[in-house]
């Protein structure tokens, strides 16, 4: 293992038994130092960040990502006030979630604590790295942290501007940042269970996939969103419409927006017209060869289906029956969050009950599926895995449990 | 993939789809069925076993080996019992474990729901084949089996007696058993992330430490048991004396047997003369020189703490305080169970604070982290891993579960 990251590992992993014992009155503290701290060196930041655009444009990128990795005052301010929102949060560790009274006098606490180290990989985004470091302090965890290397300069003053604001308050090694930009870092991160618990990828299907199938350290997936509606032959027209409209482009650009719509043939045109009116233009439709001879529109391959398009485009496939649009949905499902748009109780339960996405939805936009639009507060992310953390991976998703047992000297017969 | 398992893979995922609408009264059926065709084909049983225990005999196997592949009349009715117990149990699926209203008028249920499709691996027992099928009914969920080749003949009768009793109730592809002995095999399935949604290791280390190197399919890692006791200076002895007896021989092969004692340099001498006397010889000592001063013992090495012995064999050390203690933990536990022995609150109280093992313990043996003695009924093992399930892994956590949320067409501003 790279050396450095040798030593930051082993300070991580001790950062993290000492915050076993850190306060939630700590924890707040720390958040508000961070908050403080990021608005008074906002010039610094800005100044660190300007490296990392000017590179970015050297080196040709689009737009649309130097945009993404841009910090301005005004975001700086709104990322500072976002980890202000974290002290209002109620702490998840120390939660008794079951306490158990045996016949034979022990008494059995399952407590939330914290999971430990967190390693997480990211793309370019720099805000990331004070939302990750924040809700890993809430949640009493320490977070190794791998950004991209576009934002390297911005996340070294990121980093270095939370480790100072907390430095008399939590342990060296609860905030650690790898510098190196050699993309080895990433296997070794991942493969380092003696010191990491837990390996949360952040970004696009490849990276996510290379993490997967090379980690030995256990895996939170989050983030891939082919998400679905489907406008049954009962769903009230204004309903279905407006869900589209929000549901697709709202902001197409994040995991809970839909890529494909299925429609119920005895509904199909009506709904169809409308849909072509309400999205005005702005919609590139893919429909399959029903679609195609209703309305204006490219022809849809499979490929079609399997694709996050993360734009302003629209699977649209009619179809016969719900349990079509089920097979469907297990077939081409990330199983992050579908909908059904539907007046009928018992279509809405079969729908419901019969999927394994993560968040299934009656008559409600997918756009929800978010921790702050749950209740949740903020989010890591959206886990589309089926072990530990399903749906928002908040706060509480981001601890494990442990039993203890108060005895008076009992032993097993 | 080999194309027998494809085909395997693919009945179990579909089988996974239809346990969705299994009710309970089913799967208790399905348990009762399979109780009791197991006690009507016993002969049949017993005489595919003989083959197994015949070809083990033929190769060597020792006696300890071929007594955990036998399969006697009595064996087979306990299990046959243990299976109509899960009945009594209650069923996980359908749970609501939190029921949201949110400011919009959206209601938002997190419900338990199968995990889907199990992957288990296992060794020698066949008894496992029959307890984890009825496991994963229970909570229904699917498993594909992949058992020791030593047991085939028995795990091939046994499953196709579940098969058969449960065929009018289960889909096709609920229990299934993967009978080519190919090494290749457990390779593929634990990589098959398209069909099988969780993998259990149950086995030594090297098979724990196999799947674990090599699935990209999520592990739930059960069974190592490196457990350690501590004798604090206010230690009862009495309490201190029953538990080291129970924790260490009662039933030393098992994972929450305990491998090391620590014991406070204060109380060393009176405990350790006393334990010497309460092992009765039956308990191979190995001792750190400070232990060896005071008994007669065999010198310990930094190997004997690092090992679970799971036999009649125990490393002693002495320490000066709680937090060497806790370092000596935190360096070799394999984070299982732990346990003081002390009438000092404060001692307790920074013991189980302190530690991230699954089950901490004050005053009472660590052989209670079981699922029985949990009062959860029967369990698929313990895990010591931090995510998803810790500790006795249960029906319960045997479920995921899923957001599933009402609307009345809302949409997100």
């Amino acid at each position: 293992m790279d050396s450095v990251l040798q030593i930051q590992l082993e300070l991580a992993k001790k950062a993290s038994r000492t915050m076993l014992k850190i306060s939630t009155e700590q924890k707040n503290q720390a958040l508000t130092s961070i908050s403080y701290a990021l608005k008074k060196h906002v010039d610094e930041i800005i100044a660190a960040n300007q490296i990392d655009i000017d590179n970015a444009k050297a080196n040709g990128m689009s737009s649309a990502m130097v945009d993404r990795l841009l910090l301005t005052q005004q975001r700086i301010e709104n990322i500072a006030e976002d980890v202000l929102k974290l002290t209002t949060l109620s702490d998840p560790v120390g939660q008794v979630i079951r306490e158990i009274h045996r016949p034979n006098g022990l008494l059995i606490k399952q407590v939330r604590v914290p999971i430990g180290v967190f390693g997480i990989i990211y793309e370019s985004r720099p805000n990331v790295t004070v939302d990750i470091a924040c809700l890993c302090i809430k949640s009493g965890n320490v977070c190794v942290l791998k950004g991209g290397k576009e934002a390297l300069c911005s996340n070294q003053i990121l980093t270095r501007i939370m480790q100072e604001a907390t430095r008399h308050i939590l342990p060296v090694g609860t905030i650690t940042l790898i510098e190196n930009t050699d993309r080895s870092m990433v296997s070794q991160l991942i493969t380092a269970n003696e010191y990491v618990d837990v390996v949360v990828p952040r970004g696009g299907k490849g990276l996510i996939e290379h993490v997967i199938h090379n980690a030995t350290v256990p895996v939170i997936e989050t983030g891939a969103g082919n998400c679905h509606l489907y406008i049954d032959k009962d769903a009230n027209m204004h309903k279905a419409i407006a869900i589209s409209v929000n549901a697709k482009i709202q902001r197409p650009s994040v995991c809970n927006a839909i890529e494909t719509i299925l429609v119920h043939k005895d509904i199909a045109k009506e709904y169809l017209v409308a849909m072509v009116k309400a999205f005005d233009g702005k919609v590139e439709i893919r429909g399959d060869e029903r679609v195609c001879g209703m309305i204006s529109c490219q022809k849809a391959t499979q490929e079609d289906y399997a694709t996050e398009y993360d734009d302003y485009i629209v699977a649209v496939k009619i179809v016969d029956s719900i349990d079509e649009v089920i097979d469907h949905i297990y077939k081409y499902s990330t199983k992050h969050s579908e909908c059904i748009v539907t007046e009928n109780q018992e279509a809405a339960t079969l729908f419901l009950n019969s999927l394994d996405s993560a968040c299934v939805y009656h008559n409600a936009s997918t756009r929800f599926s978010d921790g702050g639009e749950f209740g949740f507060g903020a989010e890591l992310g959206i886990s589309t895995q089926k072990l530990h953390a399903r749906g928002p991976l908040a706060l509480l998703e981001m601890t494990s449990f442990q039993y203890r047992i108060y005895g008076q000297g009992q032993i097993r017969e």
